[in-house]
C-alpha cells in the first residue's frame, strides 16, 4: 500500500502557520518548516500527542540548500509519499518606513521571503505534488493543493509600504504563473489575499477596544485553506480574500 | 423554540442553480424562485421526498411586484424564520453581437436581472438575513450569507459582449458595495466568478471532445457556496473565482 | 474639399464638458448635447464669438429619440462631416443611500444616463468617427477618439453607493468592449477614472481650506482628453486614472 | 540665474529609451544611463549635434555604486540643476521558462533590474525631482515627474513568465507606494503599462506579415511619456496602458 500523502507548512509561528498546521494534521501526516525550532516544537509535541504525525525542520525558506536539506529530511521521514498539500505561509519582514530611508538590502528583506522564497519552496514541493494528482499513482483524496498566503499589499501599495508591497505583488504574480502551468497538470494552486489583523500572540495590543470580529480568526483562515483543498478538479478557486467582520475596504 | 433559519435561491435552473439548493436543503428549509415552475417543480418533489423541506415559487426577479409576492409567500410558510443563507443566482441573457447591431432594449436585459433584479432580491432578502445575525434572536448556524453569482464578463468585458459584461460588473459593484454595508451588520456577502463553462444540460455538445476537467461542476459551485456560508464572522471572504483545472486563463 | 472632421461632447455642464469642449473647439467644429439649454448657451456663443464654430442641441443622452434626433441635427448642420472626437461626459445622479432605503426606480437613474446613455451616445457616434478613420475617405488629422468620463466608483463600490459604482462600473464594461471591437478598426476608444473633487461652481465649498492642488482642474482633464485624442494609431490608451496632487487614494 | 532643470532617461536601447531621449531633449539637458556606452554613444552625438545637450553615462541600475557614481557625474555635468523628469525604462530579462528548469538565481535577475534597480534609481532621482517642484526655488515647467515602464506582465501573470511578472508585479507596487508617497509633496509619479510588441530593430521579425498597426511605435510612447509630465499639479494620471490599433487583449 503507497503511502498516505503529506501536507507541508512553511512558515509556522504562533498563528496562521500553526492553525493551518493543526488542521492539516487532522488528516495527513505533516512537516513544519520554519526559522527557529521554538516556532514548531511545542506544535509538533503537540500534534504528535494528539494522534497525528508531525516533524518540524529548522528552515531558512530564502535558501536553496536550506530548503533542499528541508525536503531531503521530509522525503527521508514519509519515503515514497505525495504531497496533498503545502502551504507557504512566510512573508518578508512588514516595515513601514519612507523611501528615503529605506536601504537597499532592507527593501530586498521582502522579496527575499515572500517571492524568492515562495519560489524555491515551490520548486521543491511541486515534484511531490505532482506525484498526487489524481492522475497519479498514489492520488492525494483531494487535488494537491499549494497555497500561498497573501496580504492587503499583494493588491494595494501604499505610501511607505513599498518593501512590503513590492515583496507580496511579486508573490502574487508568481502564484498565479504556477496556477496556469500546474492546474492543467492537475495540481490546485491557490492564492489568499488575508485582508485585515490576524489575532495572534503578537497583534494582541491592536484594535483591543473593538470586538472579536475586528479581527481575523488564525484557525478561521486553516479551515477556508482547508476548503480550498476540498475543491474538485472541476472548481478551483485560485484566489480568495479574507476579511473580518468589521474590517473596512 | 424558534423557526430554523431557512435559505433562498433565485434562479434555479438545472444546472449551479439546483446544485446550490439541493446543498443547502441538507441543511435549511428551502424557497426556489425561478421564472418557470418547470425549473423547479421536479426539484421541489426531490427535495421534499428525501426527507428535506422546500417550496417553489415563480418569480421574475426583475420585478419589484414579483419578488414582493414571492417573499409574501415564503414569510406565510415560513413563517417567524430568519434567513440563513439567500443565493442569487439568476442571470441576464448572454448575447454576443456587434454593438451596433445591439437594440437599446436587448442591451438592457441583461442589466435588468444580473443587477436590477440583484437589487430587488438584496432588498427582499437583507432583512430576513439580518433577522438571523449573530447578535439576532434567532441566529444561524453560521453567519447569514448573500452570495451573487458572476461570471467571466464579470471583470472582463470582451468585444461583443457589452450587454452581459455590463451587468455583471454592475452586480459585482452591487456586491461590493452590499458587503461593504452589511458586513459590519453581521451579514456575509459573497461574490464568485464563474470562470468557464458549466457542465449542465444546455452546455452538453460544448467542449464535448475534451475530459470532465474541461467543465466546471454545477455542484462543485454549490459546495464552495456552503463552504463560504460556513465561514466566520473573523473570515469573511468577499470574493472568489471558480474554474476547471483545464481552463486557459 | 471634405468638410472639416467635427467634435461632440455630450454632458455639457459648468465643469468638465464645457472644459472638454472649449479645448477640442480649438481644432474642430463642435456640437453640444446638454439636458437643459442653459448648460450650453453660454459656451456655444463663447466659441463662436472667439473663432470657433458650436452648436448646442437639448439632448436627453438616455433617450434613443433625443439621441438620433441631436444626431440628425449635427448630420445637417456640419453635412458630410465624420467625427474626430466624441465625449461621453454625462452621469447620472450620485446618490448616497443605505440599500435598504433605495428606490429601485431611483436605483437605476444611474445606470440609465452612465451605462445606457453612453450606449445609445456610442451607437450614434460610431458610424461618424469610423468615417473619419486613417483609412477613411476623409481621415481626421488623429485616430478617432471615444472618451468616456469615469469616476472612482468605476473601479470600487463603497457602502451606500450602489447605486452610482453600479453605473459607472457598467460604463467601464461597455467602454472596455467598444474599445476591443472598434480599436481594431482604427477608433481609439479611452475610459478615464476621475478619482477625486472637480474644482467647478457645484464643489466650491468643498475642500476649502485645502490648497487648489487639493481638487482636479476641468481644463486640465480637458487638455488630458486632447492628449489622449492625438495619439497614434500605434500607442492606444484605452484607460487613464486622474486625481489631484494631494489626492489620498 | 539657477540652472535649466534636466531629465534623466535610465534604461537606453534602441527603442523606448531612445526615442524617450529624443522627446525630453527637445526641452531639457538630458542624462541617459545604460550599462553599455553603445547603447547611447550615437545618440549622445545625434543630441548634441542637433542643438540639444547630452551626456551618457555607463551603469549599473542594479547596483547602488553604480547609480551613485552616475549621479554623482550628472550633478557635476548639470550642477545645482533640479530634475524635471526621470524616466525608469530598464527591464530586467524576459525569460519564458517553465517553472521546474527555472534557476533561483536567474528567476531573481528580473527583479534585481525591473525593482531593485527602479528602487536605486528613484532614491538617487527622487532629491533631484523634489529639488524642482512648483514650490521649490528652481521650478521645473512642469511638475517634476517620476515614469516607470510596464509590461503586460505588470498586469497578467502567464505560465512560464513568472520571472519577468514577478519583477514587473514588484515594480508597479513600488511605482504605487512612490506615487503615493510623493504625489502630495508635489512629484507626479506614472507607471506605464506597455502592453504589446514595441516597433524596435529587435523586434523586426516579429508581426512582420501584419501592418504597422500591430506594433507599438517608440516615438508614439515618448510622446505619450512627454503628455504625463506636461500634466498639472491639479492633474496627475498614475496609470495608462498602451497598446497598438490592432492588439488583441
Amino acid at each position: 500500500m503507497p503511502p498516505s500523502p503529506i501536507a507541508i507548512v512553511a512558515g509556522v509561528g504562533p498563528g496562521t502557520g500553526a492553525a493551518v498546521a493543526r488542521r492539516f494534521a487532522k488528516a495527513y501526516p505533516i512537516a513544519l518548516l520554519a526559522r527557529s525550532p521554538a516556532n514548531y516544537e511545542s506544535l509538533v509535541s503537540e500534534i504528535n500527542g494528539s494522534g497525528g504525525k508531525a516533524i518540524g525542520i529548522s528552515t531558512d525558506v530564502s535558501s536553496e540548500e536550506s530548503v533542499k536539506a528541508a525536503f531531503d529530511r521530509i522525503k527521508k521521514e514519509y519515503a515514497g509519499a505525495g504531497c496533498a498539500a503545502a502551504v507557504f505561509n512566510a512573508s518578508g519582514p512588514f516595515s513601514r518606513k519612507p523611501l528615503l530611508e529605506m536601504g537597499v538590502e532592507e527593501f530586498g528583506k521582502s522579496w527575499e521571503v515572500s517571492c524568492k522564497g515562495a519560489l524555491i519552496f515551490s520548486q521543491a514541493a511541486l515534484p511531490l505534488l505532482l506525484q498526487s494528482t489524481h492522475t497519479a499513482s498514489t492520488p492525494s483524496p483531494h487535488p494537491p493543493t499549494l497555497i500561498f498566503t497573501g496580504a492587503t499589499a499583494s493588491i494595494k501599495a501604499n505610501a511607505q509600504m513599498s518593501s512590503f508591497a513590492a515583496g507580496k505583488f511579486a508573490l502574487r504574480a508568481l502564484s498565479t504563473s504556477i496556477a496556469k502551468e500546474f492546474g492543467p497538470q492537475g495540481v490546485h494552486v491557490a492564492h489568499a489575499v488575508i485582508d485585515g489583523v490576524i489575532d495572534i500572540p503578537r497583534t494582541k495590543e491592536w484594535l483591543k477596544d473593538m470586538p472579536a470580529e475586528a479581527k481575523i480568526g488564525a484557525e478561521d483562515i486553516a479551515e477556508s485553506y482547508w476548503n480550498l483543498h476540498t475543491q474538485s478538479v472541476r472548481c478551483f478557486t485560485n484566489e480568495i480574500d479574507i476579511r473580518p467582520m468589521l474590517e473596512k475596504w
